[in-house]
């Protein structure tokens, strides 16, 4: 891979001391003025010193990788995470923890993925954002980068990573990545998990809610798993749709996959046509996978007549799993085999704390 | 139309006061146990009183329409829409106020789309319902239904309703009907409006915060627009959908409007294809109205570069609208004329307080 | 004790099945309307089946037993708290569980003390309370009693009490009866903890935060230690207090404990007089306990200066508890020992849940 | 007055431009690393520009006055609110707006009182400060401030300034100075205002409340009412609070004023001890003022018995005003007359939005 990795040193930092590869995607939190052209351009590693100087105050030192070309965050890709995920794998010995840095409009998509690509992860993946630039006098984006380097490198009283999974650290909250939603577009708290508590909340100190934070397993080995089917979609269901409309989402040419957007616990139209329409598609082989247009409150198949028929007919509960896990989870599960049933297997399962059982 | 209208009065009951229409359409809140069966069936009204016997001690009578066949609101149909509005628009002048007992499920779809079709209004229309059934102990029916029918004939001291929109009043807290969103499938705390502030807040007194209240006006007659287009889909953008897919949906034989639901302020992928596909379905006179995926903040075509390109293209900005109000006013604008210009006209502008300028 | 129980069996009760005692002390919550005298006056039990006719449709008894002469909550006593403790003493092996119904004002003191004074508990203790009186129409009453009903007596799969200490249960939420706190005298969202997750949440069903929870211990025996000493005060801070007004208040005739209620992390003026005034009083073995004015946080004598010095005149640092715990907590040390340093010990150590350490 | 006035231009700046002042009294906020003596101590202005860089991109000048002696905010004290008043009337025609930079501890009291003692005030006054050093690595405090001076010094679009009253900005919510409260010892989100709106929230932009931010008053003029009394206490009931506690505060000598800190809708014992202690001490012309110990509601004396008699003895009712701002409000006017029933008028009414009617 073509990236240079540029590392800073704090003056208490010993050489063989790599806590924290820093990864720099694109997205708000990095932009700087360019005072020539006078817009707003993403920032370049050896201006860090000049844009959050506290980095010198760290106890320990940072290394830094930047994606050559930083994107906008709306223009994330499947490949992109592909890359991502194959850069922490490269890194994953030499580095005791990873920051990513991503712009917030699709970060809790890249959490998602990546928490299922990262198979057996053990040391801290933290992304984090800000709402506005690094560059500007008002921002957000110092304070989460700091916080989301302290929390990545913390440890507790015997030396292990107090987090060993793919977070999001954003405006004084840690949550689970693939729990995570963007709720708020421009207020700096911006990110929230309706299904599952907060794992850490900074203030005068940071204090982390143990009982939900996944337990680190010592002898875990990370496996990359970055194989992803994108013939997928999302079916919003509302009243009055059509059945032109159900049908040609359903019947789409080469889709595997789609994410349906259901009523309340998992509840849809319970006409005729409606379900002929979701048994038509499953008997072609299509995955259906039920998650709620409710933030909170989890999918619950059978509790109503209107969702028991989905039951019946193979469609998949996807429980509490918001919709950025359920979209990114059914890419996941296209990639890891061809087999039918064996993906409606992975699908309905926790594979890492994305939904509860 | 063949409802009868029952009438329950209270002590203090003047035989001339018609101050509530209760329109019961189905939906949990109206679940009782039919004990020779072991299930849950829809109440009827002469079980009110042993249900709800505070309905006796309420100072003002009220009537009672049920719908023949009462519905699981995840079957509320346009249809149905079209019903409750004829029958408020029916009996308008005879009685003060309204309360719709409605499933929870589709409860913010159908007050928007009420909020369009009862254009004029000036009367409290008051969307309730609940999360367990009336018919059991632990329930919060009771306090939704008493509460509703209290807001609905508040008056202030100049005997003006105090409320005179739709309105969905529910666990305490009653909100703009057109700004609501069912966020939580099982908490009581179901409903709420992340862009426009809560109407009223219900504890030991009711308290209505005016400043954000519509304004009662005196003159106003009822216009019923009751004619809805349903040729309109949702199209949720995430990180790698494939053009099959854009394409698939905005090329739907018959499709007339489509609610995009973008990232962040109305953010998407900025690839060539994918700007080709959305321009040439509005070549085609497709209405597109771009609405946030997050619940809160709004669209703002134009602040980052991958939402200029969309305003560019002729897409409508749906500012902070809620999915559900978006999806309706489509169908709304849709029925109001078949200019496509007209049609962009209305969509892009408040039609009742359902989006901000 | 001369107080009479009433029972009241529902269908499928069995004569034998004892499973909860519900105390009436008075408070909002049980008040009617006497409509002859026109107005509010304490319910009776015959009254139960009219008022909340919902009690009917739970699957188990309930037993009743109700002060002689209720008591609005602002006139709870510590001999009242006494009363209690030796009701729930005296008919502990005969009930499975026990739900106190309380006015609000004073809730959260009384379950604080009943939580020091019932040593050992290993069955539910649920207080509730209403806003509004059960005997009007809008109210919160009957919702509160019904789920505090369903708590007390839930069971795990293994037929052991899920809930086995001193709660309050108020609007949808349970909370640890030390740890909460009235913040709202109007709205229905009364209590809240500020320092101690919830531990239960009811909605559709209920759902309990059981890594929060205090674990059944089943083998624990109840042990009463009702003995409360009351010559006890608060010493608010605030800017400008003067030294004639702290002296006074530490020097009252027969004082023994008082709760100093400082600034933040436990903050005092360091002005010379005042920790004079501190240190005299201490020398006088008078008990010295340290909270914040903040609801939330903790005192950490130690962080700032002006903490530090309390801590080393012998002041005990009061954590995170709230005032209530921790005036009823200084009331019950100052009943156990008349020992000064094991007074100071006692107050020191977490008894059962009330502060962290 | 000997304190300096520095003057910091950015590049955008005019000389005659004086848009803010900020005052330094000490706090957090403003604490930095003596590397020599490795403690915290207070930052000197010409630090500013190392530790907040992000001034030099503000578009307007800063003016910075410090105390000589900045002080750690737990020994704020009623002649320093007396020097910020006069501070801030010397400079009210020159500078545009003023910042207070002021530890936590005690920033809603001193809020408080500043907002008596500027009557007539029509400029913004903004206190913030910060729950971390501005010195480390990890801090809110440049947020805070940097968002202080853009609300302090923003204008409308007919350049009056947005907010013309005493704030508290802190952690991205603005509140009204006398109704705020520090609520959090330990989180960022330290402050709140449980009885009015939040007057502004800063997130992509700042965006203001309009309909319950002060109204400007153009022809307004500054009145310095800067004489306070401090013979006042909290008097805080409980459960139990015995005779002699209640006698000894009520009867210090040269007491004047008691802030009564009551249950619920400002509820106490109805015990006659309790009634005739508090009749005898108003009878010598003490004044007593009845606040809640809940943070939202109000007093609302002769909603219950236990309050009725309150109003009936003449203790003044505090309606929904915090704890913070009655103490403030009694040595305010305790300083404006010696006249017992003059005194009594104005407890009773709004004098700046402290509290509702």
């Amino acid at each position: 891979m073509p990236y240079n990795i540029i590392r800073l040193n704090t003056p208490k930092t010993q050489p063989s001391d790599l806590p924290v590869l820093v990864i720099y995607t694109g997205g708000t939190l990095g932009m700087v003025y360019d005072t020539k052209e006078g817009q707003l351009v993403p920032f370049e590693f050896k201006q860090v010193l000049d844009l959050v100087p506290e980095v010198r105050r760290l106890t320990f030192g940072i290394s830094f990788l930047a994606f050559d070309e930083p994107i906008d965050s709306a223009n994330m890709t499947p490949e992109l995470w592909q890359e991502l995920a194959k850069i922490i794998s490269a890194h994953y010995d030499a580095f005791d923890s990873f920051v990513i840095l991503h712009g917030t409009d699709t970060m809790a998509y890249t959490a998602s993925a990546l928490s299922f690509m990262l198979n057996g992860l053990n040391k801290a993946v933290i992304l984090t954002g800000a709402q506005l630039p690094i560059g500007i006098a008002r921002s957000d984006a110092r304070e989460n980068f700091i916080t989301a380097l302290e929390i990545a490198t913390a440890k507790d009283k015997n030396k292990r990573p107090i987090i060993s999974e793919v977070c999001i650290y954003f405006n004084s909250v840690l949550l689970r990545g693939n729990r995570a939603k963007k709720k708020e577009s421009s207020d700096f708290n911006a990110f929230h998990s309706e299904n599952y508590p907060i794992l850490a909340k900074a203030g005068v100190s940071i204090e982390y809610n143990l009982p939900y934070i996944r337990p680190y397993a010592k002898d875990s080995k990370l496996e990359l798993l970055d194989n992803l089917g994108n013939q997928v979609a999302f079916l919003k269901i509302f009243p009055g749709i059509s059945r032109e409309v159900v049908r040609s989402v359903l019947s789409m040419e080469g889709l595997k996959g789609v994410v349906l957007e259901t009523f309340g616990a998992g509840n849809v139209p319970t006409s005729e046509w409606f379900l002929a329409e979701i048994g038509a598609a499953i008997d072609r082989k299509l995955l259906i996978f039920n998650v709620s247009q409710c933030d909170g409150g989890r999918v619950m198949q059978g509790l109503y007549q209107s969702s028991l028929f989905l039951r019946d007919l193979g469609v998949v509960s996807g429980s509490d799993c918001t919709a950025e896990a359920a979209i990114t989870k059914m890419m996941f599960v296209l990639g890891q085999t061809d087999d039918f049933g064996k993906q409606a297997e992975l699908l309905k399962k926790p594979l890492c704390g994305e939904m509860s059982i």
